[in-house]
């Protein structure tokens, strides 16, 4: 590794592309505003996203593979680097790129630091192994190479000029060896010497290097961006004594349960004061009464808004106490970020510019036409006075990071522009890095991979609806082997407050066992809404509908945590088999085996270095036991073939002893419904 | 289609994302160079060649289609326009984009001249049909409208302020009767008609437009670019009387035998003096003699260069005389650009600056050890002096240009700066943009590739080596399926001076044949270097080589074009057909379809209009019958299921009468290894 000073990029061959197809030019090469002799090519370089035009993302520790297609005109050889520095750094970070086949080059480097990464790629015309190779040839077929060891001899002197005092006279002395006809043998072998060429490559000029025309940026967040259980609770449900609102003092009390059972982000849906015109009631109504407690995304009223806290959870100083007890209990508190007022909203007075008015004079509602949410008023962002509006709602952000929030879970960023995501994120993390945003966009795929590229650490996913084996391993393919990757952290829940899927109605308990166990093994985020998700809360709203019965987003509900059939003790153990295989804390190790049953879906993971190996099999039935032969890539797992090795249930402590790709499974979705085999070698 | 006057782009959302993953920006949104109301988003625009970086290649009356991704936040309409324009014009035309599926929209546009076009994306929100869409829906819910219809009025009203004469008051008429209660069933009707929305779209404004930040290019050629057959022949061999020095005059008589066998262009090797210093003998013998004829690209001698014609051949009046007779024989003459030079070249004299010297005071001639050319010396291009030398080589071929060439086939390009060609052809082609270059870059696909984007208008490729039916169908659906198809135009030869391949030294007549067939059939541009190719020429220089025994590359041969095993009447049938069948005259129509018999290949063309549709099919062994099933994807065909179909084979006026997609084919390569059909619907 190198450091070298960094440079503005010289103007590149690239450059001229990019003028030839839209210029025209004088017709003197000189006027190109390149130096022809420029001769090396550099294309294809990955991970480049949009051309360049989004960062990638990876998490503190984790390693960034940069190729690049490297050619040059004629035969000479090349060489190139690797550029790479931290932004705070000013000096480059150079590392040799390698050659793999085909004309394409590699180099990877670790991201140790949170904070912007750039990457880029530099490479030249390598005259002195040219000349090496060319000589080997030479000397193998007995040529007279008299004329040729004087070229290399002004190669080799060459460098010696540039070099440092003892490698300047070690290549002084071999230079002045060459002249002589007697020691040519000898000269002959020193001059060969791989060595040789890379202590030259440490001094060699190499006037006209292809600088690639893009630096490309790697955005690096703290670990736990990479790798969290989530599990959602709301505050007010949260009292030990049945109907009374709960305050931030009752979630305390909940903390030692919810961190048992092994998670590491605690989710809460808005904390703020609720409007209370067109107030909505239990299940929806929209006849509320003065009793209803309303949908906490309804935000704003006479008690304030989006950085005042609901009266009834409790004050600032309470809040922020939550926040200090969740992290000795080893839990991080995740807001919710809803831009949205109710029309009790102090901002509906301050900033009625910031709203659509209607010609009648009021102001715009919420609407999905025919259905109207009179308790909801959009901000409209195409209005005049939007700068103001995008610093305010900045300001909202930085607010509760001064209260010690670090995470920010983003209700509907789809329907907000998404240049203001892209300048928020930005903004926040310039001067905190260690903020995480979760983007909550159940939409389109497009639309969900653009906030995503534009600067969204995490995001939810069509997890709920991919039940299918064919379904799991086509989304989960898409998100763990194309560029899809590199900017798209999956964050899988099974439900949400928005979310009961008909499968999780109609399926029982083993339909929410393997939900969760495939949550929690697909992807290295995953989240819960609880505690409806380990009671198996499962009444609709009505037929046909993914709303709860009795939703808490409308009422206060009451929950009995120690319930005997609780899936709390899976849960906990499916945790720690989380935090104890690094397996299972990165998402891009992913690969499915086959299996010749449907209902049977397996999966690998392994960690980065290779020592954690981790084969899931899940029955997907909730009804019937399902057998079949796993199928094995083996090469994928780390085994060699013919060797037997050990397979370590870790949710039954059952040990099996295979050999080769093919192996039986049998699983019973009533006791368990999934294997999650360690694989020892 | 609407005009609309070219400004230059403003700053977009497209610009941001670029500034936010470089930069760091002020906290106010008014800092940010954008108007944050721009809520539109443009990405995955397509064709786009490595980020726009290079143009895509059309041939006139060709059409390019293009696709984009526009979405916006929230849930309002969007509508957009491809922009486009020739070089020459200050003015976009614009088409509307129309909606495919999954956020796709696609618009189309045919190019009608020579030279640039350039082509970009604009989108907007549409709020006079997010208006209607939504309005429609409360209609039909029965919901009250009155405020609603205010709201459409204003739009309308804003519209008529910008709209023309009649427009205006239709609109104003329109706008005012909507406020009018007793009128509002009728209103309403007329509100929601999609032909108002045509109308006030027409005059909206859209003051927040999201223009894409590139203007991609297309460098359209004249139709030649697109469809040719050619032949190469050695001047020098076309002498009637054998071992005579042929000339220019001898072409002369040659061109009824190449234009009667319907060839397009006539390519000829180089036609300079060829030099005496180290002249190659019969089959590359290293020590020629004075009576040694030379290789043609050994260029250079006391005669003259590259402008220069070899005194044997002719004068410059006779080259000119024969580009004319070629013309009136519907032929066009190539030329062979070959930068290199012999040692008595006058550039090694004039400009020693342009070669490499060794320290032992000699010009390094070409090598590739332990090979060594010496009657070759490579240009160095880089050397200081590289402007005047890439202006020299210009000038080289405009010196041809000037005598009446527009065809140029390119020798061995990947041996020159890359850079070099760019500017070169785009020097060239902006004064000549009648002029095509091929690139002979027998070399790595990423440099083959490298060659065809930077602007050579044909490439030669790897047919002559892919031989087998997977091969071909592997190469073919790369060239034909994936982005290449967008900048590189296959040239398709079986044969040329340089390559006699093995499968032709074996095969026997039923391979000449069916590798002409697939060459003439699966590309609409190919070539034969000839006679050799129809008289079946297939001695090899020795063992394990592609060289031609007793090669034209070195000496002087005569052919007897008149042996009744001459394939002249088989080469003159298929380039009839090529010329009566529009769906030989493109490359992007080409589909492979099934047969349950891996030495027979089938597939398909279409004309751009659907009218004219082929079916080829070809048995590869040149040994065995072969039979079997073809299973025709119909769809591809334009063929109805059920419907009975003619096919006429072309190449021997049978005629078959086919129903559904399995149909039985026999061929027998010792007499005709392929059909070609029509297909009748």
């Amino acid at each position: 590794m190198k450091q070298s000073k960094q440079k503005p990029n010289p103007p590149t061959a690239v450059t001229l592309e990019t003028q030839l197809t839209s210029t025209r030019l004088a017709g003197d090469g000189s006027d190109l505003g390149i130096d022809g002799r420029r001769r090396v090519v550099i294309e294809g370089v990955r991970p480049e996203i949009d051309g360049g035009r989004f960062p990638i993302k990876r998490v503190v520790g984790q390693t960034v593979v940069v190729e690049a297609d490297l050619f040059t005109d004629g035969h000479d050889e090349i060489a190139g680097v690797l550029r790479y520095r931290h932004e705070g750094e000013q000096t480059w970070s150079e590392l040799s790129l390698v050659f793999v086949e085909n004309d394409r080059w590699r180099a990877s480097f670790e991201v140790r630091h949170q904070g912007l990464y750039y990457y880029t790629v530099t490479a030249w015309i390598d005259h002195f192994r040219s000349w090496q190779r060319d000589m080997r040839k030479r000397v193998a077929a007995d040529q007279d190479v008299t004329v040729d060891l004087l070229i290399g001899r002004d190669l080799i002197k060459a460098a010696a000029l540039r070099a440092d005092g003892g490698d300047a006279a070690r290549l002084n002395a071999i230079a002045a060896a060459m002249g002589h006809g007697e020691e040519r043998e000898r000269t002959v072998k020193t001059v060969l010497e791989p060595e040789l060429a890379d202590l030259i490559t440490r001094y060699a000029d190499h006037p006209w290097p292809t600088i690639y025309d893009k630096e490309l940026a790697v955005i690096v967040d703290r670990v736990r961006a990479g790798f969290g259980a989530w599990y959602e609770v709301f505050p007010r449900s949260c009292a030990s004594d049945a109907g009374r609102h709960g305050t931030f003092k009752d979630c305390e009390a909940r903390l030692p349960y919810v961190a048992g059972m092994g998670f590491d982000v605690l989710y809460l849906p808005p904390i703020h004061p609720i409007g209370r015109t067109f107030r909505k009631g239990k299940n929806n109504d929209p006849n509320g009464n003065s009793d209803s407690v309303g949908s906490p995304w309804a935000i704003g009223a006479a008690e304030g808004g989006h950085t005042a806290i609901h009266p009834d959870l409790g004050t600032e100083e309470d809040f922020r106490r939550l926040v200090r007890k969740s992290e000795e209990h080893g839990l991080e508190v995740a807001l919710d970020l809803a831009f949205q007022c109710s029309p009790d909203h102090p901002y509906v007075k301050q900033h009625p510019e910031w709203f659509m008015h209607r010609p009648d004079g009021t102001i715009q509602y919420a609407e999905n036409p025919p259905k109207k949410y009179q308790d909801i008023y959009p901000l409209n962002f195409e209005n005049d006075q939007w700068t103001p509006l995008w610093q305010e709602l900045k300001d909202v952000v930085v607010h509760w990071i001064d209260q010690g929030v670090r995470i920010f879970r983003v209700d509907n960023p789809h329907t907000k522009p998404f240049a203001f995501w892209q300048w928020l994120i930005r903004e926040v993390k310039r001067d905190h890095p260690d903020v995480l945003f979760l983007s909550e966009a159940f939409t389109r795929p497009k639309i969900m991979y653009r906030l995503a590229k534009l600067g969204f650490t995490q995001s939810y996913t069509y997890f709920a609806w991919r039940q299918s084996k064919w379904e799991l391993i086509q989304y989960f393919t898409e998100l763990t082997k194309t560029d899809v990757r590199e900017f798209f952290r999956p964050n899988l829940w099974p439900n949400t407050p928005d979310i009961l899927t008909e499968q999780l109605q109609h399926g029982g308990r083993p339909i929410f066992m393997s939900r969760f166990i495939l949550a929690a093994t697909l992807g290295a985020n995953y989240g819960i809404y609880g505690p409806a998700f380990e009671l198996m809360e499962h009444r609709p709203q009505r037929q046909g509908s993914e709303e709860y019965l009795d939703s808490e987003k409308y009422e206060i509900r009451a929950w009995d945590l120690d319930r005997p059939d609780s899936l709390k003790e899976l849960i906990c153990r499916v945790n720690r088999i989380r935090h104890e295989n690094p397996a299972f804390q990165n998402d891009l190790s992913l690969i499915f085996h086959q299996v010749d049953n449907d209902e049977l879906i397996a999966y690998s993971r392994r960690s980065a270095d290779g020592k954690n190996t981790v084969l899931i099999v899940v029955n997907l039935s909730p009804h019937y036991v399902h057998s079949g032969w796993v199928q094995l890539d083996l090469q994928a797992l780390g085994l060699q073939t013919g060797n037997p090795y050990q397979v370590v249930d870790l949710l039954t402590d059952a040990s099996y002893s295979w050999q080769g790709p093919r192996n039986y499974v049998q699983l019973d979705p009533h006791s368990m419904p999934a294997h999650i085999f360690r694989i020892h070698m």
